[in-house]
């Protein structure tokens, strides 16, 4: 049986496969394992449409009524992210900033305008408070810069050996707008696929700050609020039919991921890709693929093939889109799948990675 | 320095105390550690109205518009909880109905009809994938029996030995009545305490679990949803002022953090506590006081005297409140004090613990 096959007939075999049975790291990898937890262990017991969408945010109906009593029905996306990045701080960022970004995004791709954070803290026993100060300080100004309010929290100490320093979850609320229809399985043949820039970079400065790398990377990672990207894109364009950030995985799973949802073949080209110099020539050293990198500053739009020039000069006109470039369409054939134009002409085929990646990257 | 107290400034002396630079246990203890913390560090950076106010959840208002463009606001009560107990399984739950069940409460304390849940886990590598089931098993059924929804989930792997088995982050959104007005700082003087039945039976149930009684208790936790028992006595009068689930730290804690709030004194009745004889039994020889031990389905309201006796009736007809009491009454002074009128007929100050009581309780 195949490392990437969770299968739970096999829980019951009398001599089970050990990876059948336990959880592992390439569970929490964001590639084909997680995907199987998902489908097998999670979906399951708590079905229902808005999960089964698989997108970075749930889409929800809330039924309001207003003062006259008239039903009036509003659309919420809610999105949560446990954060475990380790180290806790990095070059261009720290978990602090990381936590709300990295929710504030998954709001912000369901064309979600995000307004609230929860955060709730797990704490090893005997972590510094200087830290946690920065941390919270660290967090403020992300929230800041996000026009997010934190409106509930919560705080858990666990004993020594428990936890890794703190592990942070955020949710995040937000607002849909009533013309935006965004979701991963909206992506249609013909549409044109944009990155919002550089990919890789958070990738290679955790692990730089791991030490990992055996060499100076001077790479910072590019977390980021990406929501008034999203704003500047949707005032151009409400009809956008795909935004996701492609964090954990990298933009291989990312792209995969949509293909699935939207029954297409996504074709993209490897010389369109932003990289800087630094993160390919440490990709090239370690042996890793740049496309199965973390990002947490990058987003991918899908959109119709007419609005892509307009949309595509709004981005790269704002902080966080400046690279943004047009990387590739959207096809019919061969479906579910990711093809790469390389530099030398060849095609090749982009899977989802299988196992594990690199362990808590965000 | 005492020990409950965290001084930032300690921070920056040359030789502080160890206890004002480290993160100890009962920062987590939901006591005065814990309240010192939120003070001290989190408030600070993140300081709002909805923060401040210091509730179970946040309450936020949304602008939205209908159809015709009309703005109206609506009120949401949002809450998160991250759920470290340990054991994972004990007598009566495990840590799947727990994390429903803690943020269902905390949303319904608000007077706010819970809706959605986001589902956070963090699981140690080589956690056993049947454990994983059986607790998503349990998730499901609590939030069938609370009637929401489960919209998003993330799940993150940590290496063996950065965390405990499993950690589950739940938040949860709910939308608040428009003739609903529940908060801490409500209370008033002459309105009437009732608690919604005996208390300690989470505490002494986990504890049994860790097999640290040295006897056997037989008690169960009593974690369960609570808001069907909120509706049906919101059903019978909208003006009840407090509702708080007396959680980590029990029921002398959360009369503590009320009586702050409201600036009152909250006066009770040893002889009216309904406790069960085991958990007595159990706390006395532990040298434990059963009214700062968890409780994981129990709720504390406080309201007008004349609609008193008809939530009073309201509660004792459902499943979770059937030993529904009246147990005090709030007073002008000594301000921001819980009194307790003992059996025998002494009165003592109920003060907030200071550190540690029972970690990884919830």
């Amino acid at each position: 049986m195949a490392e990437d096959q969770l299968n739970i007939q096999a829980l019951v075999c009398p001599v089970p496969h050990p990876h059948d049975r336990h959880i592992l790291l390439g569970h929490g990898s964001g590639g084909k394992m997680s995907q199987n937890l998902i489908k097998n262990i999670f979906l399951p017991p708590f079905d229902n449409p808005t999960l089964r969408a698989g997108d970075d945010a749930g889409v929800v109906h809330i039924e309001l009524e207003n003062g006259v009593k008239e039903q009036i029905t509003d659309r919420f996306a809610i999105s949560t992210d446990s954060h475990v990045v380790w180290p806790l701080f990095f070059p261009g960022g720290d978990i602090g900033r990381l936590s709300i970004c990295g929710t504030v995004n998954d709001v912000a791709m369901m064309g979600g305008i995000p307004k609230f954070i929860t955060v709730g803290f797990i704490i090893e026993e005997g972590f510094e408070i200087g830290l946690l100060i920065n941390i919270t300080k660290s967090m403020k100004s992300a929230s800041e810069e996000a026009n997010v309010s934190i409106v509930a929290g919560d705080t858990k100490v666990v004993q020594r050996g428990k936890a890794d320093g703190l592990y942070i979850n955020t949710t995040g609320v937000g607002v849909i707008p009533a013309n935006i229809e965004i979701g991963g399985a909206n992506a249609k043949p013909g549409d044109v696929v944009i990155l919002s820039g550089s990919i890789g970079d958070h990738g290679i400065a955790v692990l730089g700050a791991r030490g990992e790398l055996g060499f100076s990377a001077d790479v910072s990672s590019d977390v980021a609020p990406l929501n008034s990207l999203v704003q500047s894109m949707l005032n151009k364009c409400s009809q956008i039919h795909v935004l996701r950030d492609p964090t954990r995985g990298g933009l291989g799973t990312s792209l995969n991921e949509i293909a699935q949802q939207s029954n297409v073949c996504i074709s993209i080209n490897e010389s369109s890709i932003p990289i800087k110099p630094a993160v390919a020539a440490a990709c090239e050293l370690l042996g890793f693929d740049p496309l199965y990198v973390a990002n947490e500053g990058k987003l991918i739009a899908i959109l119709p093939p007419e609005d892509a020039d307009v949309v595509l000069h709004a981005m790269q006109n704002t902080r966080y889109g400046e690279e943004s470039a047009i990387i590739g369409n959207v096809l019919t054939e061969p479906s579910r799948r990711v093809l790469l134009k390389t530099v030398i002409g060849t095609t090749r085929i982009i899977d989802t990675p299988s196992g594990e990646i690199l362990p808590r990257i965000c």
